[in-house]
């Protein structure tokens, strides 16, 4: 293994074959320092090395994981990164299996599980699931269009949130149909719903959002219970879908 | 002129020199053609002229100013463009003189003001002035070190909505400071504050954004009012301050 055919992990293909993704920087290694997934390599500036000694060892001996740490020149971290100022290092993590459809109902009946469709800009993933995990949610489930939880942009812009979330990643139709028939409370983001100030949020159930283009898919609106807006007071033609979210959470917590 | 040269307008320093900034796609060039900015130059396809052709001669009579268009080879446009896929054009337009500190003023008498504290991310003003003219807010005031407002990734992410925006640039210590001595209820967005379930806030004001990394400059939370917290519920050690002003320009609605 080198850093350069660790760097191939950027391509979702190449995390397929070997089940491994990479998260740059020394914030983010110090994010997957302090949860259980297991990190395989770091490669580390001799400067950065310091800062993340202290977490390896609380890492090591809470996990049992020993991964293997080099340590690499500034300019050699920064010409294999996707970011301008990586003078910190990379991590090599095994990829999670992802969750259930059963783990997230389950999760529905005790508080909410948000369902994406097909969010396709990175950036706004990793926001929603760092706003999720701020709202105390566990499980997103998303769309299989949606992009990849391992996409580096996304780790990067969940701000080290990606490792409290359960992900599953499925039909969303047959999750909604599935949940809708158990009678589990369901809130959809639309355009011409009820105005969100006067919805009564249930203390669990369902958040769905769509796609930053297109919206819902219409397949999935009729098992949604309730079809909620939140009131446009200007000129904009939308809401960016993370934004919408962050207000869509922050309501069922009034 | 040439695409080669306009292409330049990335960078502030070209936009300084010249007074002119891009817009990229067809989305982008729509936007602008249906605002009242002066536009100088349209690169577009063959493909996307007929499209631009309506809203342009709409433009023209609405506003009198007449752009040059030049029509430009699909894979010529790609190449020059910050973004994969921009078949359609770019447009070059005059960039407007800021508003004043005392518009901002008198503004925030009747609605919601919004200051940002060098917000750095072009993804996450774009998105900020995106979310503000969705909840009618027609003034920011950011502090000197916020990212360019014609920073073509802030007007991307802006869907156009930087066209109904007046932006302030100034010390936000001075403005905090006037509208403070003037009784301009003003609110920030802090780690500490009260509740902002608990907040009721007034018709009109000042609403306060810290930056990403280091939250709000402490030398300006003695001038503003009230300062309040959205809490948290769950492992996220912060919101994106994208998604925090979500948050708090919606709870202005309530």
């Amino acid at each position: 293994m080198s850093l350069k055919s660790d760097k191939k992990l950027e391509e979702k293909k190449y995390r397929q074959e070997t089940g491994l993704f990479m998260l740059e920087g020394k914030k983010g290694i110090l994010e997957l320092l302090s949860s259980s997934y297991e990190i395989v390599r770091i490669y580390s500036s001799l400067e950065a090395s310091a800062d993340i000694e202290t977490a390896l060892s609380e890492y090591k001996t809470r996990t049992g994981h020993k991964p293997e740490v080099l340590i690499v020149a500034p300019h050699v971290l920064e010409s294999s990164s996707t970011v301008r100022s990586n003078d910190a290092g990379i991590a090599v993590g095994k990829m999670r299996n992802l969750a259930t459809i059963d783990e997230a109902l389950t999760a529905s009946l005790s508080s909410f599980v948000l369902v994406l469709d097909d969010i396709n800009d990175p950036g706004n993933l990793g926001t929603i699931i760092r706003t999720a995990d701020w709202f105390g949610i566990t499980h997103i489930v998303a769309s299989k269009n949606t992009v990849d939880l391992y996409n580096p942009k996304v780790l990067r812009s969940s701000m080290g949130s990606f490792t409290r979330i359960s992900l599953v990643s499925c039909d969303i139709e047959d999750f909604l149909k599935t949940a809708y028939e158990q009678n589990i409370p369901s809130y959809a983001a639309v355009l011409d719903g009820e105005p969100i100030i006067e919805t009564n949020f249930s203390q669990n159930g369902i958040i769905v959002m769509g796609s930053e283009s297109h919206g819902l898919k219409p397949d999935v609106l009729p098992y949604i219970k309730k079809h909620i807006t939140i009131p446009r007071y200007g000129g904009a033609e939308s809401l960016n879908v993370a934004a919408a979210t962050a207000i869509m959470l922050f309501s069922t917590k009034r």
